[in-house]
């Protein structure tokens, strides 16, 4: 059947209760029994929880066949962790075993081995690239993969439809009982906000660090009435793949435009007021918004109450400089975030439960003012798709992109109206990741559209002088010079199920046709 | 049946699976599903959590007939909020309301009315003080009374034995989301450790502060991801009461004698090393103990790693003196330590389930390696007792006794032999609150006892020439000064359930005769 954003979802996949798409909020206000680990007791202290190896770790939590071990990517692609358990797992024979990380990448690709060896049969995540994306593509995974925002996730892991057996946790430092903190050490990734999820509900969970320290490791992320067991290798991660260098804001005049009308966008709505909240996506013309918005707010004498997300310099530079008063941080993606969320007690860490569930009390997204996020394509009815090469393989993440666009009072997408030759503003996205109702204003270089829902913003928007165009236009335009591209050809399998937030079916990803030259 | 500690525990207790105690660590690698809440989900931001009356938050909560409702006492004395949310239940007619407190006192004498008019027919605890203790001695609650230790408590919300239906969390600050802090505001407590379990347990959360603050009030206790509803009433309590003065160090010589026998017991033991972890109870000896400590500490050029429990005072001195690395810190009783929460980096907050739970995977409490304590009795093998008067009615705390007890590698309780004509070391104690096993060292002003247990500590302390006696010694010693005292008389009937940390029984209360003149 047809969901809301309009796609066919086969029925397969709509069993045991599980529903398509029905339009954000459908589950506002109705209760659940939230999920529990089990638990092993130590009520004394006889026992050290250090082990020699994670061979040893993954022998004492008894992983069996069938089972899912969970992983963090706080590493992004300085990530070690994934690789060694995976190594030792693969050693002791154990197969069909579901992979619930909160994102793989280049850094997994011996991942794509045991994809198609059939060990690693289940994969759910909120990114995949590198040659697991390939491999799910072709139809290597046994089951389709499942992918989630980084709230969905969360959410997924909370309702109990991901129950994770063993949690494997790398840690920058930790103390022998397992306090563990996502700053220090040599690996330091500044936060440890999705595994802190994972180590509350997984039944074991083992904190692996190359930097133990002294008991008690505080104030911990993970903290030791949660971990089973503690293992010390020489190297989590590579440093340098870990918190790189901030990112050199844009020069790209095209980039800089963008982020001018993004910037403007703002400034122009009603939620542009002494102390709003804010989060940017970490592409460019996204980052390049910070460089507008500093005088914007220097000239109203406003502040910004607080940033969340994704961190990075922008963001710490509005910190330092007083302009914002408070981050609160889910992922570093810099080393000046890093260092800002050790040094500065304005900088808080945070769980992506409290970031972006949307199966909690309220998390922080719902109080979001303004979010500004990339796209790779986006339809007329303002569906973004964030998850597809231009190839239709696997080689991206919606990661929190649905759940700060379901929050925010005002979501803008800024994309370039032609990427590569391809039209972005077109009459079929490849996959939906984030719906349309969810978007306010998709700013291109080569004007703003807003959504019809939006009527209010339309307003806004228009008083304030802004080059206004529909989102038809906008797609007629792009057609006009990018040309109107083939359709990607797929087989009928569902190699990938792309979850709304609230767990619904928002789209399907298909098994890939080899493209034809 | 008689348990471990040799007491007769009846057996239509011993029902539903309910063990009578075996002996500490009894569940130790055992394994348990952690229970979980029921939860309402807020995905999207359209309601606000503000209600105008803790009458309207009873009611959106559906609190009725048979309910469990909690609450923590982190305002002591000064609480406001157990009798503000008891007085709109009873006044909407619910009845058969079970309290799961973390403890109650003279603050709360209004519910000993409820008691006695069968509204409230249940109460769980881990102190009784005041009319709330009378009613229960005297056979008035409907149901016998649970009391635990602090771990206890948390360890059988852990394990579901308790569910709390609502928990009603008093808070010095909060935002409009329930994001709520224990420091700030005008009735500020340091903590809320013990609401911090509640919050993540409770099906219902309802946050009641007199501060409301910006969003988001961060860092948090409780986080707004586990909270319904946020009431801002005038007054949560009595500020005068929340946090008292700091105690004045005793100067009284029978006290400053065995503090400093308690110092120098420390010192004799292989324990006392640079870098150990300790705690103190509140009584005039323990507190007068650090005095001594201070001196040896300088002396030996020794720092104390951590130090954990209520906090008083004289940790907060030893932290700004440097002599204390760290304070982790589970409740307040002074303005001194009110204000070291707040002001110094190094003195961190934690929940009761970090402090001193049985039932998750390793609590602060089993890392500890000297706590001093007091008792109102010990028996000839070392059983503790801390929970009625010498009239045999029910005012005090078994606290967190019995799990720092538990964990410690050298228990030191100290007591003065005779208190108020009474022998304090004697054949039967009225009520076993932490057992005797869990005790390493009795202090008195007569001497010192020594566990039999532990020929390695009496091996260390009769080098050090400290004045050692058995206890059996020290008991008629007891006698030969204050007479051996008439029994206490009691009816058959039950009224309270002692509980050990781990969940079996360890004794029982018994309804009080009334005293013959």
């Amino acid at each position: 059947m047809k969901n809301a954003v309009n796609r066919e979802i086969p029925d397969e996949l709509l069993q045991n209760g599980r529903k398509p798409f029905m339009g954000s909020g459908y589950y506002e206000g109705t209760e659940y029994r939230k999920d529990a680990p089990s638990v092993r007791v130590r009520e004394k202290s006889f026992e050290t929880k250090l082990l020699p190896s994670i061979r040893e770790a993954v022998q004492k939590c008894g992983v069996k066949d069938g089972m899912t071990v969970s992983f963090h990517h706080h590493f992004r692609e300085g990530d070690y962790i994934i690789n060694m358990v995976m190594k030792e797992i693969v050693a002791l024979g154990i197969r069909d075993i579901t992979i619930a990380a909160s994102s793989v990448g280049a850094a997994h690709d011996p991942v794509a081995e045991y994809i198609e060896q059939g060990i690693v049969t289940g994969l759910q995540t909120s990114g995949i690239r590198g040659r697991i994306g390939e491999a799910v593509s072709h139809g290597k995974l046994k089951t389709p993969a499942v992918l989630r925002s980084h709230g969905g996730r969360v959410r997924a892991v909370e309702r109990g439809e991901v129950h994770i057996d063993v949690a494997f946790i790398g840690a920058p430092t930790s103390d022998c009982y397992g306090n563990a903190r996502g700053v220090g050490g040599k690996s330091d990734c500044g936060v440890l906000s999705y595994a802190m999820v994972d180590a509350k509900y997984a039944d074991k969970v083992v904190v692996i660090t190359d930097t133990l320290v002294d008991f008690p490791n505080f104030p911990p992320s993970i903290q030791a009435v949660d971990v089973d067991w503690v293992v010390v290798v020489d190297a989590i991660g590579d440093p340098k793949k870990i918190a790189t260098k901030a990112a050199r804001m844009s020069q790209d005049p095209r980039d800089l435009m963008m982020a001018e009308y993004c910037a403007r966008v703002m400034a122009a709505t009603p939620y542009f007021r002494d102390g709003f909240s804010f989060q940017t996506g970490v592409g460019g013309a996204s980052l390049a918004a910070n460089r507008f918005l500093e005088s914007m707010l220097v000239e109203k004498n406003y502040k910004i109450k607080w940033i969340i997300g994704g961190i990075t310099k922008p963001a710490v530079d509005l910190l330092n400089k007083g302009l914002v008063e408070m981050i609160v941080d889910a992922q570093d993606f810099d080393v000046d975030s890093v260092q800002s969320i050790r040094d500065n007690p304005r900088h808080y860490e945070i769980s992506v439960s409290q970031y972006a569930s949307p199966g909690n009390k309220g998390a922080f997204v719902n109080k979001l003012d303004f979010v500004i996020l990339a796209a790779l394509d986006v339809d007329p009815d303002f569906n973004v798709h964030g998850i597809t090469g231009s190839d239709g393989v696997l080689r991206g993440a919606p990661g929190g992109h649905p759940d700060a666009s379901a929050g925010a009072k005002c979501t803008i997408i800024v994309t370039p109206l032609v990427r590569g030759r391809m039209a972005t503003i077109c009459e079929h996205v490849v996959t939906v990741t984030t719906p349309g109702e969810c978007v306010d204003v998709v700013v291109t270089d080569y004007g703003i559209a807003v959504n019809p829902k939006r009527q209010d913003l339309l307003a806004s928007l228009r008083e304030a002088g802004l080059p206004l165009k529909t989102i038809e236009e906008l797609k007629d335009e792009a057609y006009h010079i990018a040309g109107v591209p083939d359709d990607l050809e797929f087989h009928e399998r569902v190699v990938a199920i792309m979850e709304a937030r609230d767990g619904t079916i928002l789209d399907v990803v298909r098994q890939i046709k080899p493209m034809k030259l």
